[in-house]
């Protein structure tokens, strides 16, 4: 079917990116040549004989930083390869960046092409960041060793929203988030573990009744769990009374 | 120094842990014996000859759930081998979880010992995870293929705030989040390139200055870019004027 998407990463640990990604569906999704990656090590790109990619901050200040000329450098090295109109998003993995989210997900999922650029140390030159980058992006509130695992997590998060990396279709749509509520409880065999049952309703075989409970699993899930999420889901005022809402 | 912190990983992917957290940072923790990183694979575990571990979901729906058995003796494997008076927590990745964040990597990383329990398919078997799970956690508001990313992510976090983990203890400290503001702008030499200046008061050597201007920085920024985050920050009324809030 040919390549749907094509990830560039700028980065110093190239190994960690293919390795952390090599398996499971997305690799599957690589050797079927739906998505295409390529990683770029920064420091192949130094200009510094001792393949040195970073130095003390101006100002003081603990830790080192990237500089600008190799990611600069490595950045140039994708530019020239893209034959595209429009030059790809580079995003910036960065607490300081936007809250990485579902949406944001499906907006980079239509894109051919993405750069991915991943900081290391106490961070990289302001410069080189002004001139390339296009999204500063954060997976969450929370301090990483490096950029590599949050480019990973969004390559994954990309990847199986492009046509034709999940099997099953119906999986990327029914899905946690859907309508802004968590996801109903599963079960499978055998129906009874460990002396713990299976619900008798989803037994029975009784289509209607297992989607009303899954439902309302669903929502008081939600309304226990994510409270933040739940007065964004669209409940009938029948569900609402159930809550205790309204 | 001794081992200060052991994780287990229940997946079904263990060379995508063992290869994804083996280099950088956290690699080096392993490599000097200040972390420990036991890997499990669950299909080890199954009760089928053709090490299934996975059926259909009771009352239908799309895709596969992980079953009960396997994960539970994965589980119980490990179980025996501590030694602790405490049992260890059960982190279950799920996207119904509540959301990590940095305090939570602080709280996690006061333990001595934590396991890890990675989703697949369409999720696990309900029953298994209220016999062992502990803390269900979420890395944020997007639909990973797999537990294993998050996993990684949370692993990360949480083994850089170990002692030991980082070379230098301050960088733990001073970093994103700190009293709510974002990071301010960094810059290393060369002073000018492409064109673009290091911000003169960085050259300065004045020391209160370039406090004072980082700390604008930091404040803007975070003004901008997560006015979500400025509400909890502690600002002084001279501050609060120059960014037009009060």
């Amino acid at each position: 079917m040919g390549i749907e998407m094509k990830y560039h990463v700028l980065t110093l640990f190239p190994e960690m990116i293919e390795q952390g990604l090599n398996t499971s569906i997305i690799g599957r999704a690589i050797e079927k040549e739906i998505i295409e990656l390529n990683t770029v090590d920064i420091r192949d790109y130094s200009v510094n004989k001792h393949k040195k990619v970073d130095d003390y901050p101006y100002g003081g200040g603990a830790g080192m930083v990237m500089q600008a000329e190799p990611v600069y450098r490595a950045y140039q090295s994708i530019a020239g390869t893209t034959q595209k109109d429009k030059k790809p998003r580079v995003v910036f993995l960065t607490p300081q960046g936007r809250v990485f989210n579902q949406s944001i997900a499906k907006e980079l999922a239509a894109e051919e092409e993405l750069i991915f650029l991943c900081g290391h140390y106490e961070g990289i030159d302001e410069r080189v960041l002004e001139m390339i980058v296009t999204d500063n992006l954060s997976i969450g509130d929370y301090v990483l060793t490096g950029g590599e695992l949050a480019a990973m997590v969004v390559i994954d998060a990309v990847s199986r929203l492009v046509p034709g990396v999940l099997n099953n279709d119906v999986s990327a749509e029914i899905e946690s988030f859907h309508d802004n509520l968590l996801e109903y409880p599963q079960y499978t065999r055998p129906e009874e573990f460990e002396g713990r049952k299976v619900p008798e309703v989803l037994l029975s075989g009784h289509h209607q009744k297992i989607e009303q409970w899954r439902r309302m699993q669903s929502i008081q899930r939600t309304a226990t769990r994510r409270p933040d999420l739940i007065k964004d889901a669209s409940l009938t005022e029948k569900e609402k009374k159930e809550l205790g809402l309204n």
